[in-house]
């Protein structure tokens, strides 16, 4: 016990950094991964001049790194070509090992890549959620099964024995946006209701109707047409057709654990559509993202 | 013979007009359904102030009108709520009997109902299309088998023995300009390329690989990014992926006749898409609209 208590003071603290692309987030975590402090701004990469992460990170994280030894790991967009030092991509399949071989140090702190993926000639990409997979393996125990990311633009990864097989990105999230913001759809939609459970469970259902989200998303519309949905109601009704669209294309594939990592304003939506389908999901919010991150920097 | 002349001189003339959302398209016809002039205006209805519809009519058309039994058969949304005035949508199976019945007489013009459909209690639409199916049989004397027509909403609508027995509509036409516009893949898209046939049907076929339209569109953003694909090339692959999807949802049912109605530059398309699935399309043109007011206006 005193030789292991030794062993975590000398380790070092760690500075864990998620830069995606309009949003920046990080935190400060002891030697066992425990988070001392966070901090969220909205400094995206996209908002970023060229040459300018490393004024930003000295300007909002430098405070952080004052003490000898203390790394700093960033996962992201920040390692993209748009980024603050390109991280290649690690090609799937990849465990945590491949990816902690291919972190591109930049001065004080270290690049994470992303992961890539192919199927039937077109590639597939993510960059930040890979470090968020590996943390929820890390939380849970759970090494095998499907490993959900809802957002902008939802990932599907596919993991055995604690490395990536393969995954697919669902664009989900925009499509809501774009759908429900600048289609005629926008016309009979209340976006700020709040949600209604049964609008959002008829709307996965019809998803499943075999005739695809090009003629269900029309769907808004006439039920709006003939008063069938209030507007509220079809905001919650087309979020079940583009979720229970995603979910029908990757479930019968019959998975037998199902792990959904991500804020849960998003998660509880997966989780009540999955239910609604009988299946039980694992539920894991923002720490994975400083787990994923603990898990790479050790050594 | 003679006799026949003498019937076609005693019938009038009818001003054709397709009032659409955003556009305004009329014909003058003889007595036999020969064009003798044609007009198109930007003046969809959503332009036309309420109330103002008959003014519009008479600055753009009334000069047609002058002669003595002069009709005027008015499609499309003109017979909307938002429109000159409300024709309520007539219910599949319809046939062209059971529209003509419920035109509704307006001062000296007549507008035409649309159709309405229902599929486990969410409706359908169409406003106009119907008009160009009747056309399109009208022309071709095909009564049975699928009529396709390609736009803003696609609708794909099964007739029998000259009836509609019901149809569905497809976004196709709006996804394509929210996603090449809007999205995060206008950025890897030169939407006014020319099309690039090679880049089309690879997105026909992918869109076949069960994943769905929400994770195929993502390869649009991927293929530029590895660099794969040109911006030209994948404006193509996003059109191929969108009506790939459509066709996928359509084309198990088994149709024996396909009858594509619209404008050259979509049906082209379609044809390309459909022969690559080797099924033959015959194509009509514009011309649908005005036979099918024609054989509407008959007594």
């Amino acid at each position: 016990m005193i030789a292991n208590l030794e062993a975590a003071t000398l380790k070092a603290r760690l500075v864990a950094v998620d830069w995606g692309t309009s949003s920046l987030r990080g935190a400060l975590l002891d030697a066992d991964g425990k988070v001392l402090q966070e901090q969220t701004h909205p400094r995206g990469i996209l908002s970023v001049e060229p040459g300018g992460f490393a004024a930003v990170f000295d300007e909002l994280f430098g405070h952080w790194m004052g003490e000898s030894g203390t790394r700093c790991l960033i996962s992201g967009m920040a390692g993209s070509r748009q980024g603050w030092v390109e991280a290649p991509y690690c090609p799937c399949p990849a465990s945590l090992e491949d990816v902690r071989a291919r972190i591109v140090d930049q001065g004080r702190v270290s690049i994470v890549p992303g992961l890539s993926d192919e199927h039937d000639g077109v590639p597939d990409v993510m960059r930040g959620e890979e470090v968020q997979i590996f943390g929820a393996i890390a939380l849970t125990g759970i090494r095998d099964g499907l490993f959900v990311l809802p957002g902008t633009h939802n990932k599907w990864a596919q993991v055995e024995d604690g490395r990536v097989m393969g995954f697919r990105t669902f664009m989900t999230g925009e499509f809501y946006a774009l759908l429900s913001r600048h289609s005629i759809l926008s016309r009979t939609i209340d976006a700020d209701a709040p949600m209604d459970e049964a609008a959002f469970l008829q709307g996965v259902r019809v998803a499943d109707n075999g005739h695809g989200l090009l003629h269900n998303a029309f769907g808004v519309r006439t039920l709006g047409l003939f008063e069938r949905r209030s507007p509220g109601e079809l905001a919650s009704y087309l979020s079940g057709v583009l979720i229970g669209e995603e979910l029908r294309t990757l479930l019968p594939q019959g998975h037998h654990s199902l792990t959904l990592i991500g804020a849960p304003q998003l998660t509880s939506r997966y989780a009540l559509a999955l239910g609604a389908l009988g299946i039980q999901a694992n539920t894991l919010g923002a720490n994975a993202t400083w787990a994923g991150l603990h898990a790479l920097a050790a050594r």
